[in-house]
């Protein structure tokens, strides 16, 4: 006998990227961060005491909350802090729509956009990019008639890594009547030339929702820490919603450090910057084609006499992990994380092997 | 304007116990452990490397699941790791309940049941313990007129520290036609010699759920790590409900050491049924009556001349932190988390000074 609602018995659980045990494995499936933590994490994981652990942690992650508003010039009230960007996405999900009214994507997006809507049990409404994978036309006009309570946009996207600029969005959620959710879990990779910012929509429409991570930019997805910006209209009922203790001490310590030290981070970034583009030459060269990215990974398209299943597979055996995805637009593709300089030689030199066999 | 769902902007945020920073105060007020972790914690969080945390953690946390199954002799598949005892409730709430149906719980209990179900949108049945703090008679009957889908019972009760017998929940949750979640974050503190066990019910009901943490028996509450025991038809779905790495590295690692360290947390827990002993003792000697706890907290009762919200109040300003409660049965009653000799010594002389002025 099933004992779950209905809408949960009929779910297929969000598939995690895999996360192999086997240490030797070129990892390029998750988008993680290729580089460790700075300096600044390991002096304070460095000077942790057990003892502090017996007591409760700061529920709002007090000290994590207030960097996190200086950086970004924001009220302290504007931010809350979440246990990964998992937990603000769901808390969106359950605070700002009812199980009868609906959020709405655009495909292809990030797959656990859907999984979250139907655990919740509410309406999942799907628009579609454009080839060039851009924002369809009339998307504002579009999501009013379709009584779309909640609209969630990764930018830069995922997975084609491409960028929506800040003028777009700003357009889109003045017109859109309900809340735009922007998943900015890629923005640190965004090239600095572009001056991308959205975090000034947030003084222009009190209906803007910005996820940040620490997973992804920081070199933290161990940890599990995220947060969100917007206005308080949005942020006080975020806080209503949540677990009492969502995050826990040592993740909002050592969080708080990887964000002040930003001139590591930015140094991570660049780096993935360069690589990026190294990469996407060198895939070029052997006759794939790539979306241009603003992300730290790659929507690589296979050369016409490939299959992508296949180049997968092949990859796996060598103990190189990138994505594949069998749905529509994406089933000739792979998405592929970047990866320090010698993992990238390493897939590029693999792929190599592989259509000379 | 109010973006936010009816139910959450009704409801009153769940407020935490008091997390002075002022690191004097002896805080007495949310039933932490009064000793540190033990020394395999320390070992551990000595060990880690930052660079691990650059990596997503393990989803399901495979080793510490796989030593909670090991300790209990359950199988792994029985058992949910979750951020917190918080999250395993919210998860059965809005895994199991539908938001037309409801939740029962027998008042007065934990204040955090309320504000879930609020959350979630549900229902509320509330029945009331006897006066002696015991189940009402014809629970199980009166749950299943009541329609209620899940019934929330902590064992040992808080706030009164009271144990129901396993044979006693066995046959509630025989009877009852829900799903029984018993919570046990304060069953470490059980006297042995009572030889209480719930967790052969799980081989006689696929109904039951029980909830243990590490944040009170485990001394980390700062890490937000606890667990569910259960039958796969419950655990399952509850996989299917959870955010997809809902629990972190560093938590997981701690949680593992500390789990597998029985001989210092069984000392820890023989410290604290010792204190207990003592405190109720001394407390009674000044004219205090208290409720047989197998807790590590004492819900303490006035004597006739002695206010409660003033006691707190005065020891408050004496850098002494109890738990205050405004509501029926308890507005003439304080609860009192178990410290280390020292902290209950300096307890008991700050009240018999206050009592002499």
């Amino acid at each position: 006998m099933a004992y779950e609602r209905n809408n949960i018995q009929e779910l297929s659980a969000y598939i995690p990227g895999e996360q192999p045990e086997n240490g030797k494995v070129i990892k390029l499936n998750t988008n993680e961060n290729p580089f460790p933590p700075g300096p600044a994490v390991e002096k304070v994981l460095g000077s942790l005491q057990a003892s502090a652990l017996r007591r409760y942690p700061p529920p709002t992650a007090k000290g994590l909350r207030e960097s996190i508003a200086h950086l970004h010039g924001v009220a302290d009230e504007q931010v809350i802090v979440t246990n990964g960007g998992d937990e603000l996405l769901r808390l969106a999900i359950t605070c700002f729509v009812e199980i009868d009214e609906a959020i709405a994507v655009v495909e292809p997006t990030y797959t656990l956009y859907e999984t979250l809507a139907k655990t919740h049990g509410c309406g999942f409404i799907q628009f579609h990019l454009e080839e060039d994978w851009s924002l369809p036309q009339k998307l504002a006009e579009n999501l009013n008639s379709s009584g779309a309570k909640l609209c969630l946009i990764p930018n830069p996207h995922a997975p084609s890594g491409t960028l929506t600029d800040a003028a777009s969005l700003s357009a889109l959620a003045q017109e859109f009547e309900g809340i735009l959710l922007i998943d900015e879990a890629y923005v640190d990779f965004v090239d600095p030339q572009l001056k991308h910012d959205c975090i000034a929509l947030l003084s222009h429409c009190d209906r803007v929702l910005l996820l940040r991570t620490f997973s992804k930019g920081y070199s933290l997805a161990g940890l599990r820490i995220a947060y969100g910006l917007g206005s308080r209209a949005l942020i006080d009922p975020l806080y209503k919603t949540k677990d009492s203790y969502n995050t826990d001490y040592i993740a909002q310590k050592l969080a708080q450090a990887a964000l002040e030290d930003q001139d590591y981070a930015r140094g991570s970034w660049s780096f993935v910057i360069e690589q990026r583009r190294l990469l996407q030459k060198s895939l070029e060269a052997m006759g794939f084609s790539c979306v241009d990215s603003q992300s730290n990974f790659l929507l690589v398209s296979m050369p016409s006499q490939l299959n992508a299943q296949k180049l997968y597979l092949d990859l796996k055996a060598k103990d190189i992990l990138v994505r594949y995805f069998a749905q529509p637009r994406l089933d000739n593709k792979l998405r592929i994380s970047v990866g320090t300089a010698d993992e990238n030689k390493k897939l590029i030199d693999t792929i190599r092997q592989l259509l000379d066999q």
